[in-house]
Parts: structure tokens; sequence; C-alpha cells
């Protein structure tokens, strides 16, 4: 199939050669010359204009924009819509939040032209394990992108089939899914990364006890020296907390246990935030992934202001003057 | 009455000279004998040593012991016990384990010796504003110093009654109760602790994100540079949020409302910690009590291991190199 | 002064009363004309429509609007500033999101008129006690208004003063603030708010763990029949946890102690939610404001999804069946 | 190796039939006479009391407990310990509390006995895949059990090795480690099940966000009946999010994706507590693993006190009366 792409970053670019290796044409424009310039050597038809991205497609055509959330999606896809025409396909394979997703969708059917959010997890690791994917879109026009996702997604791989399983569609086996309608697909990319900050928090908070287990502060029978990157690589096998993030965490481990070189200044995407918002608004309670998400704010800050708010009405009620950090 | 006091720190100090105010007659010792000297310039009988102390007091004997808890007040109380004889009671003031009241008071039964746990709030308010109590007692014992409780209570003072309470005992609108059996003062106390954190803890995070709405990160229009102080003290009236805790808080901003000369290193006590042991061990859901203690935990940390791990893991599946602080 | 105001329930008719009452004019509007019948017996003037209540004021004229916040408040205020003029003064002083308020002072500023978002707090005690109230508005319309604030609010009182508070403005000391530009007064109110929700949460828990120490699950040394009401109204004296809804708390329980009349399916407003929606936006690490809202939204629902998935995943990996509730 | 096990039930069973499978030499004990027939049926040697037990086995000996945490494991452990002989190893393979553990290894030290702790993860897929265990002993009677642990754990299986690790012991990579002295298994073991808590309840609030996404309540664009089976089975495949408990989770919904078989009354166990506790004990802020195990406290209960005394103060304060759940 022939897809146009725009922004070559580390995920635009490794979903360009993905897609190039499986056998599907590229026509590929980032602001970045450079970027174009080397995907081209490596197969792809370059463009110096969105004007000309378009002109190299062939109609009904289907672009792929792969920018940062926010502003720079935002702009080029309304762009984009200026020179395509109706029954072309605009993909957001980017993080968008999806009531932004929504309100595209509805801007662009007064053209007749067709959005489609598309919720990509896998990171550096996609090029070589391949993307999973969660669509939303129109039916029919997930239908006519199949063969861009099949190539996308990871397929059957060696993971073990699930037992109990008779859905007649086997696409998410095969690692991609139509999770509705637009704005479904950025949605359950939201939620994935909701529950992501909440695993990640659950082991980080676990090692972080059996780190402290060394504190002189215990009697001396209960103070354990552990080793940390033993524990991870032993959990990961036949434990109920194996995982790929504790696959991850053994390898971080095993190279450095004490984490030193890291601040531990956590950043938090949309995603983690939204998650919470859209918690809050359905009424769900979820404070495992709000508490996640609250951890990251507050490892970014020295003190906060309701530490020192505490100090302060310690110091009213009791005169307790707290010791210096 | 007359009573014996062991610990003449601020607390203890001030209970005896409040005591006295009322009439008592107090028997004092510290190691410290400048505090003991201060005392009986202020009326009291001064005692070299806890013989001594006991010696001076008529048969049947209260000694009250206002330590810190553990170590200091176990070793004081054993070595009273030794003293002391049957019928004779001591009461622990200070900030048990409720636990270890029980355990105390089963050893000290075997010698006729009675043992009382009174939870104590008011701080360094006390002397003017009269000590909240809560007792655990024998029933018997606490009637045998009612006159005690009765004199270092706050008493009715100004506050209104509440509409509906038809209770026979007046004792808790005069500022103290009798709980229940040993123990039940200090738990009684430790819950009064436990709530205290969650309560500072709301003030703090609300005070938070008025503080952080000043930030240029928001539109403009959004954006408001509120004047704490005032804020604190507007909710003092008539507002649902009006508390001491707030006075305090009022108080605090109103002179400085930026509490840059704290550090924002917020001590915890027992009790905190006791609260959600024992919130664990009955199976009550306690969200807000214990992120208030896990606040406090974090605040005296610059980073946390678990801080450091996420980073290691996102470092691990996305190649994220975190922003130094 | 004089004063238009829409919508007679209980704040609304508590709100023109307590003005009436201090000598101020008002013409009053309601959809239920027998509300309007009522409040004219006590010295309001009626009008039968918007149109007739603009008419009915003198230019510059205020109107006071006090309805429920979204639809209603919406339409009304709409509807409203077709029939006003230039320098006239629109007044929400229901509970609307501040957003929402910036957005509408913006539209309205077409039409030169002014808008201001009254935050208030005193419930069905307002009449009496007076209103606690955050006003966002030009300093110039709040200066324009301030006697009708002056009216409501309840003035300095028996209060206390706090000590160290050198402000120029005693107004906050009267009980209003003018908090800043439009959308502050409500911003401020719904911190307000949700602050709320902590303290009522941390009380809750506490008064749990007390509740729960009867248990004949525990050792039966450990076990406590606590009396709640009297340890409620003991920490009403004295106590560093005092407060108004400490007050309550101790009000509720004189009668009841048990609550069984209460089903503890609990309501939640607004200005909960948007309170965490302004946390997460600004990055404000808010564990117990988040933990309080979410046992609310857990209070209603007799199982949760997330619940049921718990226990399908422990039949899954351990064969473990739950029992019945 | 020769081995006795005490307690035939789901684990201590299949631990034995594992060993068996291995040419190792079991001597079984249970109260329950038809649990040691089968084992005997299948190769294992029966024994019909504990000094039975012990006098078939060689010195010195070693002893499998696989019981209850608690009175069971407790009584049997002291009961062991009195027909067993200098240097003897008495194992327990159960979920004791590692406070326990130490507290035995004091004691049976006197008599020269050793002890061992084993925490054993696995559930009832051990028998076929293993069991992960860590080991908390004096090194040289780690050293001596080793064949045991060998072939009780998974062993390297598919299991891809962690890049960068270069440790010189592989036993964490083929599922066993000496996590330490007398109580750093069952430790280990223990936070290995509070991270459980935390994963589990991350799944499930994330689900239950994606679950009520289809509620009326929500704009009808915003609303999606989204196929939670088929997430659950797409995130196997290349996602952050995959897992063991993801697969389970993609089992359970594959059958029935309501989960109306499911009452939501989540049982905890001690492990999940006693993290908390340390958590506590060590000054560890884990929101995480907290709100976790609180969310399972709640979901056992309809409503709680708190619930109730939460709408007992609205009522108070607002006169707001709750509609019926």
């Amino acid at each position: 199939m022939q897809l146009g792409i725009i922004g070559l970053g580390r995920m635009g670019g490794n979903i360009a050669r993905r897609l190039m290796g499986k056998g599907h044409e590229i026509v590929a424009y980032d602001q970045n010359t450079q970027a174009v310039d080397a995907l081209t050597r490596d197969g792809a038809s370059g463009a110096k204009s969105l004007t000309e991205l378009v002109a190299n497609l062939a109609k009904p055509r289907a672009v792929w924009v792969m920018l940062p959330a926010g502003e720079a999606t935002e702009t080029t896809i309304m762009a984009l819509a200026e020179v395509m025409d109706a029954d072309d396909v605009i993909i957001d394979g980017g993080n968008s939040f999806y009531k932004d997703d929504i309100r595209r969708a509805r801007t662009l059917r007064e053209q007749a032209i067709h959005y489609v959010d598309v919720g990509t997890s896998g990171g550096v690791w996609g090029l070589e394990r391949g993307y999973c994917m969660m669509v939303g879109a129109e039916r029919a026009i997930f239908e006519r992108l199949d063969a861009l996702f099949d190539s996308l997604a990871p397929g059957y791989g060696t993971i073990e089939r699930t037992q109990g399983r008779h859905a007649p569609d086997d696409r998410a086996e095969r690692g991609y899914i139509h999770a509705g309608p637009v704005g479904a697909g950025h949605f359950v990319k939201m939620v994935h990364n909701g529950i992501e900050y909440g695993l990640m928090q659950a082991y980080a908070e676990g090692f972080d006890i059996m780190k402290t287990k060394s504190s002189p502060a215990l009697p001396e029978e209960e103070r354990f020296e552990l080793d940390l990157a033993d524990i991870a690589e032993v959990w990961r096998r036949g434990s109920v907390v194996s995982s790929w993030l504790l696959d991850l965490t053994a390898q971080a481990l095993a190279g450095d246990d004490r984490l030193d070189n890291f601040t531990g200044a956590v950043a938090d995407s949309g995603e983690g935030r939204w998650t919470i918002d859209a918690a809050v608004e359905q009424g769900v309670p979820t404070p495992v992934l709000a508490n996640a998400l609250f951890s990251r704010f507050r490892s970014r800050q020295e003190n906060t202001y309701a530490d020192r708010l505490l100090s302060a009405m310690r110091f009213g009620f009791g005169g307790h003057v707290e010791p210096p950090k």
C-alpha cells in the first residue's frame, strides 16, 4: 500500500522503515530535510512540502502524522486538510487527547476527509518487535488501512495463545485492534499509559522497601542487604509479578543497582494526566493510578508549598522546628 | 490532691504549674535539677530521686510520668514500680503505644500497682487553654484521680453546647473522658493524631493548588496571584473549613505567606504511624490518613529509590533521559 | 443598595432576606411564583420576568444569579445579558466552574456588561451566621458592590483576631475578600470545597478506626467499646483537631452514634472534581484531596468492575474463589 | 536428596510431586491420612506422626513445613523441634511473617537446629512451571539444600537472558535465590506480594475506566463500547504493560468480560498488610501499595462507618439527604 508519513523522528522513521520492509510504498515529509534524505536513502520517496507530499500520493490518499501531541499535530493536520480531497484519510499516530480527535474528525467531516487515531505502544523497540496499535476510526476506513496495521503489528510471535479465547477476529492476537469510533484508539492508549504509571510505581515502591531494609535504624537482626538485581531476576521466573517492566527493571539493576546515575525527577506525559481526568469525569475511584501520577509530580520538586505549610502549622501548635533535610 | 510528676519538660512543667494554680500539691522530679529548682520556686516540692519522690507522697500515691515515649518512659515506669506499693497509681501522660500500656498494666498488676494512660492534646497552648485528655484506666482509679483531670481540662469555656447532646456525664464537655480500660486513652489519642495529619495535609494540598495558580505555565487569563493570608483569614468566618488548624494557618501566613523559612522536611511521630498499623490490622480503608503520613515521609527525602527506579525503567523502554531537577 | 436576585431557593432566598434585614432594596425573580410571593411578603419587590426585573432596577444595575451551576445558570445569564445595558453587573453567586466565569466575562465584555463571580460558603447556616464570600471581579466593580458583601458577611463576630496580622484591608476579617480577577472567586471556593472533602474524610477514617476497634476479631484485651459521641465532644475542647466539622460530627453522634439512618452513599459536587482536575493541570501532588473524592465515588457503588477483575485474576493464578460479601 | 514434608495441601503435595519427579526421596506427613495415602501411591514414603516422619529420615534431616501461616505452622514447628536433633533443618515454606522466622530461628538455635524460610511464588501453576523461591538461611545450610531448590525452580526455561547481567551466581536465572539470613526469604516474598497487589489494582482501575466509558451519562460522541477482551489481548503483544497478570486478565475476559460471576469481595492475605507495616516502619512512601490494599478492604464492605459519617456531616452543614444507593 501507499502511505504518506509526516514526522520522521524516532517513532515516525521506524514506522516508515518497518512498512517499507514489508513492501509498502512510503512518501515522507519532515521539516528537517536531513531526516527526509536519510529515509530516501532507505527507499522512501521524499517530499519538500505538504503539497508535494499530497501530490505524490494516489487518491484516495492516506497520510500518517507522527508529531508531538498538541500544537505541532494540530497545525499540521489543519494545513494538510487544506490540500487534501474528499475521501482522503488523515491518521494521527501520536499521543493526542481523544477529545481533540473527536473535535478534529467533526471539522474534517465537513470536507469529507476521514480521520483516524492510532494509539501506538512499543517505543524504541517497535521497529524490531512491532507496534501494538489501538485504532479509532469508522469501520470501513479501518478496513481500508488494514494492510498497514497488519504490517506494523508484531503478529502472533512466540506468545502463548490465551486459553478460552474464541473471538472470530484474530487481529488482537496479531497486535492491533479496531477499538471503536474516532477517539477510541487514543482513549484506550491513554488508559494503557495510566496503567503503565501504576505498574511502574508499584514496582518502584516495592524495591524501595527492599532497598531501605538495610537501614541502620532497624534492629540488626531485621536488617537485610538485599541483592535487588538478583531479586528482579528471580521474579522473572515463575512469579506472579513477571512482566516486561520487570524485565527492564532487571536490566537496569544488572548494571548498577544503586541507580545513582538517575536524579529521580520523573517526567509525565499528557496521557497519565488525562487518565485521571477521565476517572474523575466518570466517577471511577482510581487511587492507585492517581497516586502514581502524584508521585511523579512530587519527584520533580525539592519541596512543596504543602510541605512547608505543614511545618508552619507544626510550629504554630507545638513550637516544633523541623530539622534541616 | 497530691501528685508526683516525673519529667519537667515543656509539657510536664506546664501540667505541674496548671495543677498548682488550681490548688494541688506537686512533688516533682527530673534528671535536670535546674528544671526541678525552677518548679520549686513556683511552689512545688522537689525530689532528688525516684525514691525521694515516692517517700514524699502519701499512700495511695499517684505519679504522673511525662517523658518521651519509648525507652525513657519504659525504664522510668519500671524503676518507679520497684519503689512503689500496692494500690499506688502510675500515670503515663506521654505518647506511648497503647499495646505497651496494656503490657505494662499486666506486669504492674502483679504488684497490685494501677496503671493509667492519658492521651493529652493541647501542646504549648495547654497551660493557658487547658488540656484535652483521653484516659484509659480501671473505672475506680479514673474516679480517684478525677479532681486532677478536672483541673487540667479546659472546662466548658466559651464553646457552644452541642445541640441534641443529652449525655448524663458532662466530663467530655469539660474536656476529658474515661475512654475505656488501660490502653484506650492512648489509642484514642493516637487516632486523634492520625486525623490531625489528615486535616493538616488537606489544608496543605489546597493551599498548594492556590499557590501554584500563579504559575507562568498557565494561560494568562487563568493565572491568579492569590493572597493566601487573606484566604485563610476569610475562611475563619462562617466557612465549612474553619478550625483551629486554619487559625494557625492564618497566623503563619499573616507573617510570611511564602513560608520560605521552612525547609518543608516534616517530622512524624509514632502516633501517625501506629494509626495506619491499626487501620491495616483492623482492615479499615484509610487512604487519606495513610497518604498524609506518606507525604511526610516523602517530604524528608531529596529523592527516593522509587523515583530513581522509575527513571531507570523509562530509560529502558523509551530511551527517556530525565531532565535535571 | 438596590439588587436584583434571580433564584429564590434556600440560598437565594436567605441572601435576599439577610440583605433586606440590613436595609438593602431587593427586586426578586424566580420561575416559581410562590417563591417570589413569599419574598414579597418579607419586603422584596417581585418581578414576573427577567425584563420586568431589569426594568425595576436603576442603572447601573446589579443582578445576583443564584441558580444551580451549569445549564440553568448559563441560560439565565445569557438571557439576562440581552435585556441589560452597558455598565450593568451580573453576579454569579452559584457554584460555577471558574473557567466558565472567564469565558462568560469575555463574552459579556463585548456588551460592556461586567461579570462577577462569588464563591459563597455558609450553607443553611448563612442567614444567621452570615456568608463567607470570595469574590472574583474587576477591582472597581468589587468596590461598587462592597456594601452588599459587607452586609452578607458574618463580620468580626466573636472570633479571635489572628496574631501577627497587619493587613491594611480588614475585609477578610469581616468575612469576604476580593480574591482576584473574574474566576478567582469561584476558583478559591472550589479549592475550599476540595479541602472540605479532605477534612471530612480524615475525620471519617479516624472514627471508623475507633468504631471497628470493638471487633471480636481483635484480642480481647485490645478490644475497646469507645463512646464516639464523647470522643467527638472532648476533642472540641483544647484539641488540635477542633473545627466546625468536628462540631457537626459531635452533633450527629450525640443523636445516634451508630449512624444507621445513613446509607453512606455520599454525593459529590463539581468543585471536588474540579479541584483534582486543577491539581493535575498544575502538577500538584494531592493524594489526600484525590483520595477523599475517590472514597465518595466508591461509597456509591455496591462493587466496582475493578473489584471483580481483581477476583477474576486471583481465580486465575491461585484458584481462589472469593467468599460472598 | 531426602526430604520430609509436612502439609500435603495443594502447595505441599505439588512440591513433593515435583521433587519426586526429579529423583528426590520424600517422607510425607499430614493430619489428613487420605492425603498421605495419595502421595504414597505416587511414590512417597508415608508417616503417621511427626515422630515417625523424623525416624524415617537420615541425619542431618531436612523437613519442609507447608502449612497455613500462623497457629498451624507455629505449633507444628515447635512440636517438630522436640523430636529433632542438633544440625537438623526445619524449612518453613509457607507465608510466615518474617519477624516470626527470626524469633523461631533464635529459639531453635538453642537446640542447634537450623531454620530456613522459603518464600514461594507460583501458586497452582508451580507443579508444571516450577516455583520461584526466595530463601532466607545461613549460607551453609542454603548450600546443603541446594539440590532441592534447584529441582523445584523453573530453570532457565525460554525466558530471554537479561541484557547486561554478569552475576557469577546464575541461581536467580534458574529461579531461586539465597535472599539473605533467616527472615530475608519471607521478607522478599512479602514485598513481592505487596507489589502484586499494586499491579493488580493498576490493571483493575484502568479496565474500570474503560468499562464505564460506555456510561449513558457521557456525551454520546465520547461514549465507547470497548471490547475489553480484545484490549487485554492486544496489549499482550509489544506493549509496555504486558505481563503474566495481563495474560490472566485476557484469559478471564475471554470467557465473560462482564465478570458478573464475581462478587468483587476481594480477600487479602498477611503479606499485603505486612508490606504496608514495613513501609510505615521504614518511613517509605508507598501510596500505591497501600491504596491497593485499602481497595481490597473496601471491596468487602457494603458501606463503611466512614461513609455514613460523611453523610451525617453533609446533613449537618447542608441539610443534604443522600439518595439511596
